[in-house]
């Protein structure tokens, strides 16, 4: 059986998705968790890395087991193996073809924005606190440009292990809900930082520091010097993974 | 000059807002940051205690000093001198009559309720997870009963200090936003464990086991053996405090 996971976590206490020499992973803690579920040393692959202190409401991840399991017995039995910061959502039993990773056809992350002049005890490590007052309209005239395929050169950080820069972004929108701003971003894939980079460039157009125009061109130099600072990852959300 | 301070808290590291012997207060926190702040020893008041857990977006408080400041710059000093978990949203500078607890003329709470299957890693401390399907129509008929000037010792703790038994429900409202179930009321003041007591109390119903009926008449009996559990702390929330 090949088992599909849609699960949810509060990343802020792990060094990401991916299984490191130091520091605990996602990966890490729900492999121990299906392992000991399941009596059986079992590997799992996810839909792509998310970086450390990133929350996902959406991961993706399969793993294989011989034995036959009701996949509601499957939610309950690893909920009460995870730690309370990751929780499984969904349970599904796909074909034997399908892998997380190789057959995602877009991912959605949101990245959320507190804009006022206090920070607040309850978005500590949910939201990237901006201060100073954005400008919602100037980053909603610059984000347009985005849409379609491009070469994101210009928001991919050093050491990418991408074979390349062209990516398709699907929908790119910039939402206001009282003191948040919500940007969401849904493309086929994503260079690392890309949506941090992107976000931390907008906030600068928000701030007044550069135009629409110039963020457009800045996609068009494909030249991550020219770009702004890497918001934090804290305000990052991988929030669907589509097949 | 009598400063009235806006506060927000996530109540989760806190023995409640009353200084206690054994555990760190709110008011224990915010009287150090006050009196580092001014320089001198200084007492707060607060518009009321909130319990152990228990959260707030709109506490409102007030000190004297004999020094003068401008409002921003207390803002901005007590912020920096507060634990992350509590925020200084606004600072006015009142009349010197202006007591936080005497003059509240009514107390709006918040309740939020988790209603679905899996818990959530984002609301571990933040909302009552209640796994079992909840009917909100039938919770909405039940809370109807609720306004207006009543006897609440049907929903009151063991314990509770109150003169008297009789409280004025100017709102009452149970709303729906996706997984999360949010109760709101607003009353001149509450006995001890009130609002916890009614949604404990409303979970019931909302699960089949009490009837919107027998909540009604629960209310008339004025005995807190009949009423439900009492409600975690960690769901509730003291929203804004009217003056």
């Amino acid at each position: 059986m090949n088992i599909k996971l849609t699960l949810e976590y509060e990343g802020t206490r792990y060094c990401g998705w991916q299984i490191q020499p130091n520091g605990e992973s996602i990966q890490a803690a729900l492999e121990r968790a299906v392992s000991t579920f399941l009596g059986a040393s079992t590997r799992i692959t996810g839909s792509g890395r998310t970086d450390a202190g990133v929350h996902a409401l959406g991961q993706v991840a399969n793993f294989f087991t011989d034995k036959e399991y009701d996949r509601y017995r499957i939610v309950r039995g690893l909920n009460a193996l995870t730690p309370p910061d990751i929780t499984i959502r969904d349970v599904e039993i796909v074909a034997d073809s399908f892998d997380a990773r190789r057959d995602g056809r877009s991912r959605i992350y949101e990245y959320q924005v507190l804009n006022r002049s206090t920070p607040s005890p309850f978005y500590l490590n949910r939201a990237w606190h901006v201060h100073e007052p954005l400008d919602v309209r100037r980053m909603q005239a610059a984000i347009s440009c985005l849409l379609g395929e491009h070469d994101f050169s210009s928001f991919r950080a050093a050491g990418c292990e991408a074979a390349h820069p062209v990516r398709k972004v699907y929908n790119t929108s910039l939402e206001q809900r009282r003191d948040m701003l919500i940007y969401t971003i849904e493309a086929t894939a994503f260079l690392r930082h890309m949506v941090r980079n992107i976000v931390g460039t907008l906030v600068e157009v928000g701030r007044g520091l550069r135009t629409a125009r110039e963020f457009h061109d800045l996609l068009e130099a494909r030249d991550r010097n020219q770009a702004g600072p890497t918001a934090p990852p804290h305000g990052l959300y991988l929030v669907e993974v589509k097949y």
